[in-house]
């Protein structure tokens, strides 16, 4: 044992290797996020809300009275699963005369993708099997890479679609029913009861990812398929199969890092399990800032012009692809929430390969393959509407249009 | 396919298990979280912070300003690896003159275990070796769990550690050498240079967990094992072997949830992979307050009132053992940190047999079962002493002693 403080010469030596998991990660979604904060580049690849939206002034005003009305809540460590007040208001906030909610069915995450990152710690063994949605949140897709799952890729909108194969043996089912990532597709109700009688009678879990369930900009939202599963069950609170989460991120503001996932009981105990060595608690400030927000009427209250921007927003991209890109991209104008999907009509159009055109002609998509668990789909892109006023989607919609010309493909 | 909406019989159908290493955790740290609140027992379980010192006034005040000054980078995404302008401020609080830190030495972290459960993630495949300071911290335990880790004890005050030996052949070394947790212990200087020099010739990463390091009561602290390093590594930014991982939470305020690791950028690089698919980002409002605390001198004005309030609780514990307990139990008076270790004289008081009767005593100790990867050190239990005030803390004691008397072990 040696207690010399001189310096010696460095001794190279060789590091343990990283686990195996980090050579599949790709780092789009930083990119994304560092790509917003570009000057001159218009984003149209992340999944950013409109910052103009943000109530600034009264998360301010919250941030302050939270911390000096409730110092011990706020300042100190807290219980794992969620303050109890907030874990009360939620489950008030999504029951129904079926869908029968206390607070042992909720626990609240650190943003919506703690609730992905504590899925995959309790259900998956490594190498275990995964029934996404296809194309897929390719958030998921990062969540669960240490687990190094397996991927069936589920076609939600084949004709064929058979839910009781899907869902067979998999750790569970994952799927974005309301405005699907990437694809902003309203999965309908008869494929939603389908996953969920197939949750009911395989006893697979069934993970609804519910993001942008409030940005709906044409129609009232469908059911729920943890209600549709509530419909058919017996107990005096809800225990079925279905493994539900939400955030305030899209409706009110990323930076609380608040979500939650509201489930069977048993699944709460392990995702707190879970949760407890993940980040311990969730920070109390922004918890009781969630808190006063959802009670007080402010999500509530902000949610109308939410939804009358970014329909605008969608309105205004969906007119400029007519313009600028139709020869090239199909798409359908999404009912609700953040993307539209267009896919190449031009099987070799690779838009991994356009990417880096786009970036130097100063707009940034995502490319189909960031979303496919193979990484093999090059034939479309994930264009963001809710970041940009429509000047600068109408912009960003005719410098993609150039990045595609220079990519050899004339009208 | 089906879209009946008719209620039909639950469907009983097995569901598939839970991810393996959940039958391994226990539920001690919630408990411990827990019994914080429960009126009239005394806590001495958890590493609780004096609430009273909580500068809550001045933290409101930032709460808002940060959000009425910072709208875009407080409420938005952040970068995955934290604010740049906080990322800064951590490097250059702990650079010195051999060690050379950038901002790509620096990730922000929510709260010290999630660089735990990071570490954990890029590090471990399944049933990778850890060599642990035992006995060790069992947040770590509970964030290195979903990758069923082997365990090496390392005991870092046997006469013959051999430090090569204990870092040879694993995934990394762990160690918290200010006052550790659970002990109380100081790393000397020697087991110090000792680590780091095996930590350069193996090339092991060195993971030195330091939430404790300002809180010295006796003496001023020691080097930390990232300087020892730098003092030996040659490049223009530090790039070597250790993990050096810190908090706010002993030092402000738990509540805040931000912590930090400093390490070499390829590390850093790896665990900011980990990072976007756990919590995506840490609060922008929680890390803005953490940097003006930091950079507006918050952090160091409330350091010695800490100190001070926690020595004197530190004494009144151990004069109460002295005068309680000292038949049963030796201990060293820590010279920092939160915990006093108390080990029983008789191998055959076992302190998973004491906690139900101290718990009925009204008082709630950490069993050194909790702290040991195998689970079988029943010999000793930790003693906090930062929670509550001396005359509490001598009527723990006292209900302590009554608890050992009704073990029937009678002095």
């Amino acid at each position: 044992m040696s207690a010399s403080l001189s310096p010696r010469p460095h001794l190279p030596a060789a590091r343990p290797a990283f686990a195996r998991w980090l050579g599949t990660t790709n780092d789009v979604t930083q990119t994304f996020l560092s790509a917003a904060g570009v000057p001159g580049l218009i984003s149209m690849a992340g999944g950013l809300p409109a910052p103009e939206l943000y109530p600034a002034g009264e998360l301010a005003a919250l941030a302050r009275q939270v911390v000096a009305d409730h110092p011990a809540e706020t300042l100190g460590y807290g219980p794992v699963a969620g303050l109890p007040d907030l874990r009360d208001a939620i489950a008030r906030r999504f029951a129904t005369a079926h869908l029968r909610l206390g607070r042992e069915n909720v626990l609240v995450t650190s943003g919506g993708m703690q609730g992905l990152d504590l899925v995959g710690k309790v259900l998956v063994e490594r190498g275990g099997l995964i029934a996404g949605q296809a194309p897929t949140y390719l958030g998921a897709l990062d969540a669960w890479r240490p687990r190094e799952p397996t991927f069936r890729n589920l076609d939600l909108e084949a004709q064929d679609f058979d839910a009781h194969a899907a869902l067979s043996g998999a750790c569970f089912a994952y799927a974005v029913p309301n405005f699907s990532n990437p694809t902003g597709r309203l999965v309908g109700m008869s494929v939603r009861q389908a996953l969920v009688d197939a949750a009911h009678e395989t006893g697979t879990w069934l993970v609804e990812d519910d993001p942008y369930g409030q940005l709906h900009y044409d129609a009232e939202p469908l059911p729920r398929m943890i209600e549709l599963s509530a419909r058919d069950w017996d107990g005096p609170g809800y225990g079925g199969p279905v493994v539900y989460m939400g955030t305030l991120s899209k409706e009110l503001a990323p930076g609380l890092r608040v979500g939650w996932v509201v489930a069977a009981p048993e699944m709460i105990a392990a995702l707190t399990a879970a949760k407890q060595g993940s980040d311990m608690c969730t920070s109390g400030i922004t918890q009781r800032i969630a808190l006063e927000a959802l009670e007080g009427g402010l999500v509530d209250r902000a949610q109308p012009a939410i939804v009358r921007l970014y329909r605008e927003r969608r309105d205004a991209l969906c007119a400029a692809l007519e313009e600028h890109l139709a020869q090239w991209f199909t798409w359908e104008a999404p009912v609700g929430g953040m993307f539209v999907w267009a896919v190449a009509r031009d099987a070799g159009l690779d838009t991994d390969r356009l990417l880096p055109l786009a970036m130097e002609a100063g707009v940034c998509i995502a490319p189909s393959s960031v979303f496919d668990p193979m990484g093999q789909d090059r034939r479309a892109m994930r264009l963001n509407f809710t970041l940009n006023p429509p000047e600068r989607l109408v912009e960003g919609v005719r410098r993609l249009a150039s990045a595609v010309r220079r990519a050899g493909l004339r009208a």
